[in-house]
């Protein structure tokens, strides 16, 4: 067996806690970091209350202190000057949706300071009201007829600024190729360029064309954006031309339109992780793990985008794999959703990233097949190296 | 006339470009924290690459250059080592959707540091294909039944963990105390404590009840998330019983979600901050004047409630005046949005308050009512005291 087939190297140790709770609280870590004379156990329960009955301590009735307030579980020294606390919410607060569990997670202490959220272990109730992954990474290989375990190959179509034509030729040669996935930039939406549902008919037409002409079965992933009527009309072209997947920006769209996609279209859908990096703060905000490894294989999402570590975007090796493992982990009764690694890729640590990600992900190429000489044969290179490593 | 009828002071000078580009393009001024060995117009034209086409420069077609990439109109040293820069973009590129426009303003250089957006000029086409508020500082007016220019008064149903009966007796109270506008807590979703269609049903009729006794028209406006098919029905509910407002999040909904039900639902929207935060970062993310002060206007919120300074909430005085002056500001032909400040206010602050907010606001009074002796008769001399600056 190659490198690629190995079992994937773990995210540090601090990142290993179990992720289900087995006492039906939600538990969350959060990693603080102390202003001036600031009282580490203050903070916490500060934490506690904000994220609960946002009354401060002291106007709260008692009953309601003990049922619906966190509870600080420990307040610990984690070194370099932080502290670490544990709180756990009673998961009925939750509320069926994600607008809300976002917010009982990491709502108004965002506009505090200090405050990271690190982990979470999800209380196993919670986990069992929440579909998840409606495809996850076997049905992603279903879909493309991939019968082995092996990743997935995506490519993507674009620059912004293309005409449909021009996206469709590209589509149609990476399909020739034998690139599983054809992807839609994030940024394709209904541009004069390339209006909506001419893109998504031509690139969906010439992809259909390659898996005709190739006997494969790529799919077109188009961009997908929008809300009310607007959102329900896209969907409704994509499902008439006989698109199987969508990608998604669940940052700038909300997880609850995410979810709300996810468990009504029957779309795969590929996320990508545009605007979510304001959510990875050093000292405030929610790690990439939990985020992109958890919060959106939640939502539905069947495979997550997000850069490599070496890549043009920040991102250290330990915090790439931690996500992966995230996806891919046991959690509940939910499917695994597909790492999806990119962001420039240093085509010489090839290897190194096969032993990350392992045979379950989806590896994006962008620009690097897009701007060679020859696409397609640029592209049938980097899906045979692929391949090759995971047989 | 009384201190809250004066024009109120105004954000910075920084703060006061022009907010309508006169030339059709999007102009971006993002604030540079370079790290050691960057010069400041290669991050420039990185921005101006990565935000469009997404490529490395070099690797895209002339003609794209010239057409679809942000241009970088100037890099200037701003003090304490940062630079700023103008960058433009083609306001086509904005595709027709809040999560694209959100993609372009501010996207994959979220997963990059030391970039801040600080503000916006809007071309006017762009404006004009926007509809906005749908209400308006004046429709709330009109929805509350209050004929004179004054701020309106809100209060809050909270918190999160009394049952539907207490949350309707409160804002029942509320109602007779005077009080313009009772929302919901934006935590209260569909709980246990107080389930979604019985919560609105019977906080609704507690409102309605106490507009009948006192010959008054105050507003119950619950708290509203959920995505796709729930969200729908949600709505359907609320326009069941009367509503004509709500509460949403619109960090965690989505701005294409709140746009949905802004141009959709006829509902007027109150926008909560939650989750936010992660944006106001002081080297990295958004300036709280450009996203809670335009963004949520333009994607159709009346009312933007936001922490003021002096509260318990990271929030200056030049900031919440910057965030009021641009929900007010001209824009195109959008109706103005309603500064709804709120977080802990100090009593003894509040003819600053009134002068920095002036009568085109809301003032949320939450914890210092909710948890007073006599909520009614708190909540009584709180309508006085905002009246009584504004005649």
């Amino acid at each position: 067996m190659a490198a690629g087939g190995r079992e994937p190297v773990s995210g540090s140790d601090s990142r290993r806690a179990p992720s289900v709770a087995a006492d039906g609280r939600l538990r969350v870590t959060y990693s603080l970091t102390l202003d001036t004379g600031e009282s580490p156990e203050a903070k916490a329960r500060g934490i506690a209350f904000e994220q609960t009955v946002e009354l401060p301590e002291g106007r709260v009735p008692a009953d309601l202190v003990n049922e619906v307030v966190g509870r600080v579980e420990s307040v610990e020294a984690a070194g370099d000057g932080k502290w670490q606390t544990r709180i756990s919410y009673s998961a009925d607060l939750a509320g069926g949706n994600f607008s809300q569990l976002m917010n009982l997670l990491y709502g108004n202490i965002s506009l505090l300071s200090g405050i990271r959220l690190v982990a979470v272990e999800w209380p196993a109730d919670l986990l069992a009201a929440i579909p998840g992954p409606t495809h996850g990474v076997q049905g992603l290989r279903s879909l493309c007829g991939v019968q082995e375990r092996r990743p997935l190959t995506c490519a993507v179509a674009k620059p912004l600024g293309l005409s449909p034509r021009q996206l469709a030729e590209l589509a149609g040669e990476m399909a020739r190729a034998g690139v599983d996935i054809i992807k839609d930039d994030h940024s394709l939406a209904d541009q004069p360029a390339a209006p909506f549902r001419e893109r998504i008919t031509m690139c969906q037409a010439a992809v259909e064309e390659a898996n005709r002409a190739e006997g494969t079965s790529a799919r077109y992933f188009p961009s997908l954006g929008g809300g009310g009527r607007m959102l329900r009309e896209r969907v409704g072209h994509l499902q008439e031309v006989g698109c199987r997947g969508a990608v998604v920006m669940p940052f700038h769209s909300g997880l609850d339109t995410v979810a709300g996609l996810a468990y009504e279209s029957e779309l795969a859908l590929l996320a990508h992780p545009s605007g979510s990096g304001v959510l990875f703060g050093a000292e405030h905000g929610v790690a990439p793990e939990v985020y992109l490894g958890q919060v959106l294989r939640l939502a539905g999402c069947d495979a997550v985008i997000y850069p490599h570590a070496g890549g043009r975007f920040r991102m250290d090796e330990s915090t790439a794999g931690a996500i992966r493992s995230n996806l891919l982990a046991e959690l509940g009764t939910l499917r695994p959703s597909a790492p999806a690694p990119g962001g420039s890729i240093d085509p010489a640590r090839l290897q190194g990233w096969f032993r990350l990600y392992g045979p379950d992900s989806v590896f994006v190429v962008g620009s690097s097949v897009i701007r060679a000489e020859d696409p397609r044969r640029a592209a049938e290179k980097w899906v045979a190296t692929v391949r090759s490593a995971f047989v």
